[in-house]
């Protein structure tokens, strides 16, 4: 069996984490799997190294950054081959280039546009442990490239793709993917199984277990996913197109998503194509709008409401100002004191109740919903920021503590 | 003009020195030179990394050592190519893969067999500050691999070679090559030229200021160096194949090296072919020696004396003992508390009167001369450590500061 697995930064934050990750490295090579091991940089350095770039240059070119960033999972990957290296084991070192990741030019946030697995299969073949810098990889000029938040995932999927894995291991420090924030909600339980669509959901409503790129990617290549601890031993959560369990449970997780703010266009002209050149302008801009929604004001002009990531308000706001008149409003008003309360489930589909049921934990607590979008497996609703917690618990005693 | 500047640890140790090095850069840049940066890793970043290393594995694997090590000298180049790019010049750090160089595989002491200087070339065509990744380079199968003590040096003198760079400039902390220590002798001067042969013997002799490989790879492609202080604007010293003052200047400099110690085999057998099977004892282990000395003992016994370096004298001892009865000696006797001082010139072979006034030095001050040996251009003698910087000040008043 060829197993990728990866480890993040708090995974190899020091000696003794590292000799923890080599443990489950090497329990799994002496079951005879092929391993191809993906690691983080180790715990802070990312943030030493912007610290040291910071005290040089406020700005420094993207490119120079990837340089610097690229170091971290390099020295990641040397230090756990030689502990297990110190163990006996066979292991072998490879950067992002060398491990053939090859990515389009847009350095931070680079894309990966293939795999050349001769090198790592070569490794492979000789029964090597290949450890693989994540995060990185090298565009058509052979010039070091990062992939941004959440890259190590998407290169520990890219590798699984390319080298037609049999298991994808994602270790983090939660034991899975829960039905809620199981600091916040205790009756929260983790899952056994999730599918692609509703973990793109939970990520994108502030679940952080996954990045949406990572996860589309499986969805793409058919990578079957699996979240689990590096520290406690258990079963974590796979992810994959279809479960089992969806058609008994109709809810996979209940997420708060804090990062939001709403934007309200105020007295928008009553002439066609406002909102159009609203959301052009905002795309332009490079804002993405999560939810939209137009309303009656007072004396017969609309309002238009929507809802952005909290640190693309202020780029929002200025974006709009700026084209004030060609759009047609009188002025922005922005609340940023709101939260987004998601209910995901593939099972929502066939089951019209939800829906009410939600609705009706809202009431229940006495908290009023200010906008609402659904999508066929979702259903979200911005409410003000102070009751977010209540409310998430509110909706999972309804929805996954009775019966 | 094409410019190749190496700039060494404590030259980058921190954003202050950083700046001030990429003043030094930006200064050359503006009188319209192409210029290439060979940078090595900061200050202690070297140890820090060793010492993580360490932590994991009491013997790690050169490969991976070599994989760890090479991300200082990697950020170093960000480092200083953002602080350029903040001064609002154009700057590209390469390492030294995207630099083409192309080194054997003995990892940890790697040989550069070659520079592939397409990318440098490229960039310079674009009035790029090329900063490139000093002691590293790719073997064949496209590992990392570094250069040892000096390398970055090397990597410059390489590139200067493969560019045929019109100067090479090896910045370090001190201002230049000196005829004697001068923290020391307190009269001690800066030399404004030096023949590759003299540093070379100066070199071997302990003066730390440029390694014998840089020198030796300077000499055969004729690349003229300049040793000059990157805190400290002044002149530094010229290393080249003749110098304009080598009639003038009988001697160069005096060094001192510590680093050595004796050995001496006793009661060696009377029979042929001995100091033959010592010798090749010692090759076989990887040990060079310096000197050697063969003496009459009592009762008609001989003993072979012979100096290495001292921190190759626990090696010497036991693969010589290992062999003992094939060898054919008593016992070996160690001494570690000696120096060697060196007097190096290439003035002295037209002079046969310096060698005298050596050893008159030394018997002025009443230090008795263990082990001599001499050279062309090159006289060396054993002494005891504690006589050793003694004996440096007074040769040096000798030979420079009279007349």
């Amino acid at each position: 069996m060829l197993i990728v697995q990866k480890f993040g930064g708090s995974s190899v934050a020091n000696a003794e984490r590292i000799r923890n990750v080599a443990g489950i490295i090497a329990e799994n090579y002496s079951f005879g799997h092929d391993m191809v091991v993906v690691l983080s940089a180790q715990g802070d350095t990312t943030d030493e190294l912007l610290d040291k770039a910071a005290e040089l240059n406020a700005a420094p070119s993207q490119r120079e950054l990837d340089m610097l960033l690229a170091t971290g999972e390099q020295q990641s990957i040397a230090l756990m081959a030689m502990c297990l290296e110190a163990m006996g084991l066979p292991a072998v070192s490879l950067t992002g280039w060398q491990a053939g990741i090859r990515t389009n030019a847009d350095h931070g946030l680079a894309r990966i546009r293939r795999v050349d697995p001769e090198r790592l299969r070569r490794e492979l073949d000789k029964k090597q442990i290949v450890l693989v810098a994540g995060f990185q990889g090298v565009n058509k000029f052979d010039d070091y490239t990062t992939l941004g938040r959440g890259g190590s995932d998407t290169t520990a999927v890219a590798l699984a793709a390319a080298l037609h894995a049999d298991r994808c291991q994602i270790f983090t420090d939660v034991e899975g993917v829960y039905t809620a924030d199981p600091r916040k909600v205790p009756g929260a339980r983790k899952l056994e199984e999730i599918t692609y669509d509703e973990m793109l959901e939970l990520a994108s409503m502030g679940a952080q277990v996954l990045m949406n790129r990572s996860v589309q990617m499986a969805k793409r290549y058919g990578v079957e996913l699996e979240v689990l601890s590096s520290l406690v031993r258990a079963p974590g959560t796979k992810v994959k197109e279809v479960t089992r369990t969806m058609e008994e449970m109709k809810i996979t997780g209940i997420a708060k998503d804090e990062n939001v703010a709403r934007l309200t266009a105020a007295d928008v002209a009553d002439k066609p194509g406002v909102a159009f050149r609203l959301l052009h302008t905002l795309s332009k801009a490079g804002v993405n709008v999560d939810m939209i929604i137009q309303a009656n004001g007072k004396d017969g002009a609309n309002d238009i409401s929507f809802v952005v990531a909290q640190d693309h308000a202020g780029k929002a706001y200025d974006a709009l100002m700026a084209r004030r008149d060609a759009i047609g409003f009188d002025h922005i008003s922005m609340d940023e004191n709101i939260a987004k309360v998601s209910v995901v489930g593939a099972g929502m589909m066939s089951s019209s109740n939800i829906a009410a049921e939600v609705f009706e934990a809202f009431s229940d607590e006495h908290i009023n919903i200010q906008m609402i979008t659904t999508s066929e497996i979702k259903i979200s609703c911005v409410i003000d920021a102070a009751s977010a917690d209540r409310a998430v618990k509110a909706i999972h005693r309804r929805l996954f503590e009775t019966a």
